[in-house]
């Protein structure tokens, strides 16, 4: 089917304009214009680009795209990835935060959903937008029992601090990486007792414990996997198109 | 012969890092390595690209390139040319201001020897480096046979502002678009009886007659082949390797 | 009458404070307070304010003001425009954007009145404002008749680029410069089949080649005495003041 | 004589285009190019200019011009001030932070001389430059006859800030209105026992207080006299030109 | 009792978070969260510190605070100031804009009506926001006289401009220090008689001569005492809390 | 002894003032003056503060301060690490870059003396200085017996990208964490067998698949105690005044 069909329903289901994002987010590479498979990717690395050529799809949709809003010559890798793109007629689309945020296929609604939180509602401001979701588990926790759900539902763990609560009732979301000071100080306030983020960082270690707060590593990748699975099952019913997760995964 | 045995000597040949300049000089797309036959343009457009890849090129070297400090996405002209860059195997090397201020093959410069001007020399400071050059021709012209030698050497006349002296001893020039007030009063400043460059500009018009100057346009494109065509010359005495000049003409 | 009674007036007719503008819109130069009878041109050039002199007004309002929103000392050609507005006791008045974009007396709606254009609405957006107009001819037009058509009305050819479709239905109007990769993309997305603007503009050649687009290039200055001209009628209506057009023709 | 000549010898003595300033430093305003008289004032305000109009002067040179390097339209009293130069043919020419700094004819150095101050050398960075001079008084004053001493030569005593040492030897001066916590971490650590300026501020008094520092204030206006009198006595002696300091006081 | 509970009241009643302002307005130190008394001061300098912890006060609440927008290091006069907050278990809370703007205890409307000036509303736009407050006195003054009315009111005269009409019947108020050439214009096209504000400025001076402005300078400290006085009873009312004002007076 | 002494010559020995870093390099909180151990830390984290007053330092040199070229009120954990630093009335000097890059007790210049690097020089430019270091080691390793080394030298081994060479020659260091693409082109450039840094990042792992990289990871903070420990010796050994490392691990 024709390319701008797909890509101006993502435009309008996932108000790609709409975000205040380093991301250049929407079409970022064209094909000659027709789509009979939709891969989806977390990164638009090589290996994604590959393994979505070799599996026949002619449009790649991924969180971390090839722009980030500065001028990237077609040099080195990207030069790999674009001449990778061109020469197997396959166009480029990134949502970045535009995933995160979203109420029906973002990462954290579908972990939230994953994890059976109840209440769970926006969290997490970005320029004003919430990214994250936060909710309530069905029942209390300890924390090491909390965790060990966390972990079946990402299927990943890559650190865990213990700074907060024993007993776990309430948490928080944000798929990816999220280390800053305002997101702990809404942590604190907003009474989260876990919050389960992506990437592990040095400079969260000491912050978290001086906040005293839990936060689970559910990986980068792994978490963000998730709302791109998601995407791909609605594309699929909304077009009846043949859709493709790919995996290339990444190990931190 | 290898790519970057040739664009490591432009690297240096040109200064190409040493110039404040919106355009990304340097290399802008790689190939897969290998350079038989080297292209010559003004522009970086697709018919330039279209024609130098039938002439056999697997490296083109441009005035004006496809990067000019912004993010730029690959859609709609840069999918085209990036697409037929990458299809021909054809890398993409742009030298702009480098190419203006050049000593010895710079647009200007070339112009210069053409009008067999003597005591050329600098001139027109841009952020510290004079991009242009100014001289005096060999003998006393009126202010029409002036315009009737330049238009001889240079193949074009867009356009003649005659708000200046009636018989003209300096010349100076500045290939392509130059309209700044600060150009205008160094012009008035130096004493030059007639400015040369390409582009007409509504802009400059009433300057130029409040500032009484002689200006005389020779096309934006016509005006820059100069260097492209003495920089070809260069390299075919440096690496013995065939080149071709591509002319994609513009009317303006 | 009172100059301020006018200026006010302007300032609430062209909505003058709301657009995001380079040019600094509004009352530019003071004079002692009253004024007789007004005059309107294109750009604020010396050859302006002397003509404006000589037919005795005491406010000259232009498109091309003398301020765009960096400092400029009274010197050069500045000081002869400033000294002959003061010595004249003539105010200056500037209306940029405002008057492109002007619902009535607009440059671009005005031109689109002459063509006797139908379904005419907003198009262009600039900083989120509609600059220019499109709409359809009452009949379709062969290129050459539709270009003749806009010759006869505009007064003025300085360029006619012919990459688009053969017949004409659709046009849309950006009086002045208007090039940018932006509304290239909006031309092709809306279906336009002939653009008219006024400056040719080198950078637009391979641009307009690459997108498949027709342009007609009225010259800068030509296309801008329209709004001009339609707003001298209205004050002259509004205010039975007399009002005159000054005209100070630019060769580009 | 040619407005020029004296210009461009400012430009040079002053080394006007050297510092890092606000201040658009050079000519300002243009007139019609000949100079019989120059008047030296320290605000280009409308008394100064009317003063100096009534004196006969054609180039006026001031510490405090018209532009600061943002936009200036010709409105209300910039439009009366420029209004009246262009009127009187009269010039107006800008040092500033050039005249504090200068090693001969700046305020600092010549207040230095006028309190005998011995050692004198360079003080108080401005961008990398030194403004302000420091030295040591011939002998050891009280703090009260160091104050004396001080309003006797300057001849205006706005306020005496007695935070530091009795007994005073040292002493630093920066005329005009001098706040900065650096300055003040400047003048701790130098051990400067007076430090003399011109304009009180509300911000300086605690801070003066906790850093335990003497400062005398001897008027903006006052302190900023000293150096356009002496460039006055300079341009006398180096044209052979009449010169006429216009005094235009400030009471504060 | 919790400090929180007092300083999100103070968010909410000054709405903290709602203005343009370089002064990083809310809590700016914390202690360890219990307030006993609230302190009152215009400046946090060391002598408003070292009284309020004499007075017992936990909190203190000034108009100028430690951190306007740029990094602070804790050095020199900033470090004994926050050493000794620390020391005294005393937290600090800052408003500036807000507390210029507040419509029921800001400085300019609690002075308005000390003065009894009848249809006080709403003056001086900063960035779209009034921050002072314009109204009629209830009778025609002298000029000497109304200068007489708001010296006794005020408990200052720093310095008084007549550059204005002699006859005072409108007022307007603008505390602590306000020169700008937009708030002189707006005054005179306001018809303001008297303008009333708080530190004098050499920039001022010329300024408001050539606008034709009488002004009244009550001192930069003494006019932003009335905000601080009237927020405390307001704190005392709310809260029955005890509280302080504390007076550390500057001079200028 | 006097704290100033300490800290100036440290300003001198690390050229505190010559880099570009975000981080405000040199004294960042004051004492009281007077220094009798010194503490050394990575991080100044809560617990490093409370360590080193423990061990009795009035003074903690870190890495990572507390300012990074951004307002921080004292609030939250900023509030916690202040008050005790201002409570044990110890000062805190930070240096960032200047120890990354010095060139006898830089972080990578001590790692690599540990690794018994041959023919080490700077490596990695930052702003134009080199920050890291590159060598050969003293014999051919297998990629494993390399990675065996390096993990015995630094005492972690947090991830290892296996995607360059077997045989491993050269090796370059960059302490903490450093992952941008111009650091990777440089890596292949100078053909660098090995890399050595601190902290895996999601980032980092397909650019260094797609540039063929090997990449140890040894830790953010393991790697940078090495300077800490460094620094703390040569004070030792310079002062004679008794110095802590202070241990305050991240497990990232």
């Amino acid at each position: 089917m024709e390319r701008n069909v797909i890509t101006d329903y993502l435009d309008s289901y996932l108000e790609i304009g709409s975000f205040t994002d380093d991301s250049a987010n929407g079409l970022q590479v064209e094909n000659s214009g027709t789509v009979d498979r939709i891969g989806l990717a977390v990164d638009a690395c090589h290996e994604s680009i590959t393994k979505a050529a070799q599996a026949g799809c002619n449009l790649l949709v991924v969180h971390h795209g090839l722009y980030w809003g500065r001028q990237e010559l077609v040099l080195d890798h990207h030069y790999q990835r674009i001449r990778d793109l061109i020469i197997a007629d396959m166009a480029l689309y990134t949502a970045h935060i535009p995933l995160d945020a979203h109420p029906e296929i973002g990462h954290n609604r579908v972990i939230a959903e994953h994890l059976e939180l109840v209440d769970a509602e926006p969290f997490a401001l970005y320029h004003g937008r919430a990214i994250g979701v936060k909710g309530r588990f069905k029942r209390l926790f300890s924390r090491t029992e909390a965790a060990s759900e966390v972990e079946k539902v990402i299927g990943c763990r890559q650190g865990f601090l213990t700074f907060g609560p024993d007993i776990i009732s309430t948490a928080a979301i944000v798929a990816g990486s999220a280390t800053d000071t305002a997101l702990f100080r809404e942590l604190k306030r907003e009474g989260i007792d876990l919050f389960i983020t992506g990437e592990p960082k040095h400079g969260a270690f000491h912050l978290a414990r001086e906040f005293g707060l839990n936060i689970f590593y559910g990986g980068h990748y792994q978490t963000e996997t998730f709302g791109m699975k998601a995407l791909g099952e609605h594309l699929h019913k909304r077009f009846s198109i043949p859709v493709s997760f790919v995996d290339a995964p990444c190990i931190f």
